[in-house]
């Protein structure tokens, strides 16, 4: 039978990663679909408003990454058990949304000298500012990011840190071992440390 | 009896009006507290991430104005019937910010000439591209963003529009009846029409 999801994206991680750690958590078939740059201007009109990733079920297309994550970890019993705990998977969620945001500013800098500026701000400012918050959440909440247990907000965030890395230039949690500890946890996880092992390699 | 919830932000509608349509709608009391720009330096480090908006409820503390209108859509019976429909709340949500993100990204920047640059283009190809998709929506969901009926995203939606108005310098839907007339309904329902008539006034 046909996978009764497709996800489409960029030969890459991205924005797509975490809905792929997810449905491979919950072992549902979808389809990976993986479109060239080159590709991208001629479909780009045909998504619902001009970006990727977009899910496809049953004939309907559906885009923005978190918000096809909260379905998806609900459907792999990954959300909360009341709509506080949904409130506070959210909130997590959409503050690491925003930490990405600071990093792909610097990305798309032009300007040399401002990119320099405002990678050494949020290099020294930034991340370490939403990490040591991280760390302490993590440790509040016995080795998970919110509501002291494993929920779709952790395989969110692992599923991003390897941007971090690239980022950084390092191990973004070498001084943080909660989050390691979290990172390894994610990791290991049935069905995602055989995507980790298989993966397509992309730079992204 | 004092409020059960309290919303913290600065002395304007910016990312909190929101969360404040989706109280008076639902004839939910709260505590409206408003910081002074000057006051912000010493409070920062008591908000879980230094970000206004801050949501309290028994005693805990909550950010990010998505994550909060979501808890009290659902509260006051503006949420999906399914975990689909909720999906497709989200989506438009997360749209919407992004639309948001791209006016504000014109607001941060320094350099006058490519602040204009990136204005013009905002202006002649964002923004038009994204309210003619938007008002397709509405058209095909009954004078409605998602779902066919009225969801928190139409109060979300509305509750952001004059801060396109400001950026625009004029009716951000002038030529978009559909998106005129879910404006009009929103901002004529009970609870809501009120507030807009009696709000603070505020500069953002």
């Amino acid at each position: 039978m046909a996978p009764l999801y497709k996800l489409t994206y960029f030969d890459g991680r991205g924005f797509a990663e975490s809905a792929r750690f997810l449905f491979k958590y919950g072992n549902i078939d979808f389809e990976d679909i993986r479109i060239k740059r080159q590709d991208w201007p001629k479909m780009k009109n045909s998504t619902p408003f001009g970006q990727v990733p977009v899910m496809e079920h049953n004939g309907k297309q559906i885009c923005q990454s978190a918000a096809i994550c909260r379905y998806l970890g609900k459907m792999v019993n990954l959300a909360g058990n009341n709509d506080w705990e949904n409130l506070e998977i959210d909130s997590i969620v959409d503050t690491m949304n925003d930490l990405r945001m600071k990093i792909m500013l610097v990305q798309w800098e032009q300007d040399a000298v401002k990119k320099r500026e405002l990678k050494d701000t949020v290099l020294e400012e930034i991340v370490p500012y939403y990490l040591a918050r991280l760390e302490a959440l993590v440790e509040k909440n016995k080795g998970n990011l919110a509501v002291g247990r494993l929920t779709w907000a952790d395989l969110y965030f692992v599923s991003m840190s390897p941007g971090f890395d690239a980022f950084i230039g390092g191990d973004t949690f070498a001084a943080y071992p909660n989050l390691k500890l979290l990172r390894d946890k994610v990791e290991t996880l049935p069905g995602i440390k055989e995507w980790i092992e298989n993966r397509p390699n992309s730079d992204f």
